[in-house]
C-alpha cells in the first residue's frame, strides 16, 4: 500500500552504517564503534536496592505523575548543576527520557521547517537526526582543536539569523574536543550580541580524566538564552532513560506542554528509583570509579595508537568523554575501510555521517569506554595493520 | 527575553481546567475528575519481584537497547493481540513510552501542517493536543450511542481527504461508548473505499464489565491501513509508561526511525521487568480482579446517579472502561458548575475541552475507577444536589 507520509519522513533516513555495524555485535569482533558505557561499571546492586525500596509500600511509584518530573529528583539535579557552575532552582528543571528526548522537545519548541540551526562540523549524529526530522536547515561551522571556530560562527549568525546554535562543548561526540574557558566567554558575547539561543548538550562533562574542570557555558548565561541538557546515562545507567533540561521557567513551562502531548511524563518508577539511588549512595564516588577505569582505557588506546598507527594519521587526545577521533590520509575512505576492518574483526564508526554536509570521508571515531584494556591493544593493532596497508597503498 | 518559538507553540495551550482541578487534589474533595486507575489494585508485589529478578545479574538490563523494543516483550504483546482478534508478528509491534507516545509518533509520521485529521466529537483530549501540536486541521464528526456517525464520516472523508481518522472505538474516553461489531464492519468498508488510514486507540478494551467482547477494528484490516495502539497503563500500571503500536512492517520501520530521533528507545529496565511480570504471574487473573472492582464501582455510580440526579439529566451506561458521561440541560455550563462543585468538595471534568469545536458546554465526564464505592455514593449525592439547584434554577 502507498502511504501518504509527512514531508519530514523523507529526511528520516535509515543509516547504512548501522546496518553494516550489525556485524560488529558478533563476539569475535572487537568493537570501538558503539557509544556504550561499560556495563561492568553499572551500579547494579545499588540500583536494585533502590528499586526494592521505592516499591516497598508507596503505590504512587506505579501511578501517573506530573510532567515536570519527580520533585525530589529535580532538587537533586538542581544541586548537581552547581558542580557545572549553574544556579538553577528545581522549577528550572524538566526531567526527560534521556537527553535525546530533551533535544527533541527543544526542537519541537523552536523549529519550523526551513529554520536555520547552526551546528559544528562534525556534530553528534543524533542531534542532526532531530534537526532533520523538524526539517531545519543545517548550517555547518568548522571546528579546530578548541572547538567551533568563532569567526566563522559569527559570520553564519549574521547571514542566517539561526533559531538555535547546537553545541556539545565538553568532550564532544565524536571528537572528544572541549571548548576552553576563554573561547566560551567570547562565544557567549557573540550570542548576546546577536540574540542567539544556544542548546548546550552536556552528557560527558562528569567523565574528566585529565586537565582542569571548566564550567558549563550555561554558567555564563545572564539573559536566559542557553538551554542546558544533562544525562544520567553515562554516570548511572542508560537503560533507565533519564536526562533533563535546565532552562528559564518561561521555557520550562512551554517544554512541559510539549512533553505532555509527547508522552505525558517520564516513568514514575525510574525517577523515584534514581532519586533513591542518589540519596542512599555515594554517587560521586561511583563516578570517580568510572573515571579511573575510562581514564586508563583512554591511556591504553592512546599508547596503542602511537605504536600501531602509521605516520600520516593524526588523532585527538581528549581530556574526557568516551571517544577519540582519527584523521587518515585524504585518499582513505573510512566507510570502505570499515568493511575490510570487520573482516579483520575490529569495528569503528566512519566519520562521514557526523559531517552535516557529508563532505569529509577520511575520519573515524573510536570508543574507548566499552572495551577492556587488552581488547583495546589487540583491536588497535589490527586496525593499525590494516591502515598501514591501505595508507601506504 | 522574547523567544522566537515555532508556529506550533501557539497551539500548545495550558489547560485552564487543569489549573482549577488542582483544588481537587485536596483530600477532602471526592474527585471523579482524573483518569487514574485505582492504585490499591496495582500488582505492586509482583512488579517488585520482577524488578528484583531482572536486576539479579544481567547488566544488559541497565544498558542501551534497540529502538523496536525488548524482543520477548514484543512476543508477549503479539500473543496478547490475539485476544483482540489481531494476528501480528513481533516485527509488527513497536514498544512505546505509553500509548501517548504512540500517538505522537504516528502524528510525526503522517502529519504536515494543515493536513486534515478526522476525530469524533467528543474525543480524547490528549489526542486533540497531539494533532494540534502538529498543526493539523481537525474535522469533528458527531457521535451517537454507537459511536461515530458513519454517514457524516463518509461525507467528511469525501470532502477533506484526511490523512488520518482517529478513534477510540471501545469504552471511549470521555463517554464510555463502544462502536458495535456491525458498525465496525461498515466503517472498515468506508475506509477501504476511500483509502483512509485509521488510528485505533484501544487502551480500555480489557476493562469490560458487561456485554460481549468485540474484536478490534484492526482485526478487519486486510490492506494495512489501521494502526492499533495498546497500553499497559490500565492493566498493569501507568507509572511504568509502557504502550505499543501494532502496524504493518513498512510503517513500523518508519516509526522506529521517528522514535530513534525522539528518545533512542523505551527504558530497558521497565521493559524487561514488565516482560518478567507477564511471564511469572497470572496477568489475566489480575485483569479479572481489576474488572470486578471497577465493574462494581460502575454499578454503584449508575445506581447513585439514578437516585441523585434530577430529571432532564441523561448519562451513558458503558460496558467497560473508566468513565461515564452526563448531559445536563443546555442552560447549564459545566465549567461554571465545576467551581461551585469544588466548593461542595466534589470534582469532575467539564465536557467542553473534549469537543474539537468547543461548542458544547452542558456535559461532564465522571471517572468511576479511582474512587471507593462509599466515596462514589457520597460524591454523586453532593453533585446531584448541586445540579438539582442549578438545573431547576
Amino acid at each position: 500500500m502507498d502511504y501518504r507520509f509527512a514531508g519530514r519522513v523523507a529526511r528520516m533516513k535509515s543509516s547504512a552504517i548501522r546496518e553494516i555495524l550489525k556485524v560488529a555485535e558478533q563476539p569475535e569482533v572487537i568493537s570501538f564503534a558503539g557509544g556504550l558505557p561499560a556495563p561492568e561499571l553499572f551500579p547494579l546492586d545499588a540500583v536494585r536496592q533502590a528499586l526494592w525500596d521505592v516499591t516497598a509500600a508507596d503505590r504512587g511509584t506505579l501511578q501517573y505523575s506530573t510532567t515536570e518530573g519527580y520533585g525530589p529528583l529535580r532538587e537533586q539535579i538542581s544541586e548537581r548543576m552547581r558542580t557545572r557552575g549553574i544556579e538553577a532552582s528545581p522549577t528550572e528543571i524538566l526531567v526527560t527520557n534521556g537527553s535525546q528526548q530533551a533535544l527533541d522537545l527543544v526542537a519541537k519548541l523552536f523549529l519550523d521547517p526551513g529554520d536555520a540551526v547552526v551546528v559544528e562540523s562534525p556534530s553528534y549524529l543524533g542531534a542532526l537526526q532531530v534537526f532533520d526530522s523538524y526539517e531545519a536547515r543545517l548550517v555547518a561551522i568548522p571546528t579546530d582543536d578548541e572547538g567551533i571556530v568563532l569567526d566563522r560562527l559569527e559570520e553564519a549568525i549574521r547571514r542566517e539569523a539561526p533559531k538555535l546554535l547546537y553545541l556539545t562543548p565538553t568532550f564532544k561526540n565524536p571528537t572528544g574536543v572541549t571548548i576552553p574557558a576563554a573561547r566560551r566567554v567570547r562565544l557567549m558575547e557573540i550570542l548576546e550580541r546577536h540574540g542567539t539561543m544556544l542548546v548546550e548538550d552536556d552528557p560527558y562533562s562528569d567523565l574528566r580524566y585529565s586537565g582542569t574542570p571548566i564550567d558549563a557555558i550555561k554558567s555564563l548565561d545572564r539573559s536566559g538564552r542557553v538551554l542546558h541538557l544533562g544525562s544520567f546515562s553515562k554516570t548511572v545507567a542508560p537503560g533507565l532513560r533519564l536526562g533533563w533540561i535546565t532552562a528559564p521557567p518561561a521555557l520550562i513551562a512551554k517544554l512541559v506542554l510539549a512533553k505532555q502531548g509527547t508522552d505525558l511524563h517520564t516513568g514514575t518508577l525510574v525517577q523515584r528509583a534514581l532519586s533513591r539511588y542518589l540519596r542512599d549512595n555515594d554517587a560521586a564516588a561511583h563516578v570517580q570509579t568510572i573515571r579511573s577505569a575510562y581514564g586508563s582505557r583512554r591511556d591504553v588506546m592512546l599508547r596503542a595508537l602511537e605504536g600501531a598507527f602509521p605516520p600520516g594519521v593524526t588523532w585527538t587526545r581528549p581530556d574526557g568523554g568516551m571517544f577519540l577521533w582519527a584523521t587518515l590520509p585524504p585518499i582513505v575512505d573510512t566507510t570502505l575501510l570499515l568493511e575490510e576492518a570487520l573482516r579483520r574483526r575490529v569495528a569503528f564508526v566512519p566519520g562521514e555521517p557526523f559531517f552535516p554536509d557529508g563532505d569529509v570521508s577520511n575520519c573515524l571515531r573510536l570508543n574507548f569506554s566499552n572495551s577492556r584494556p587488552e581488547q583495546i591493544e589487540t583491536g588497535i593493532a589490527r586496525l593499525g595493520a590494516l591502515i598501514g596497508c591501505v595508507a601506504v597503498g
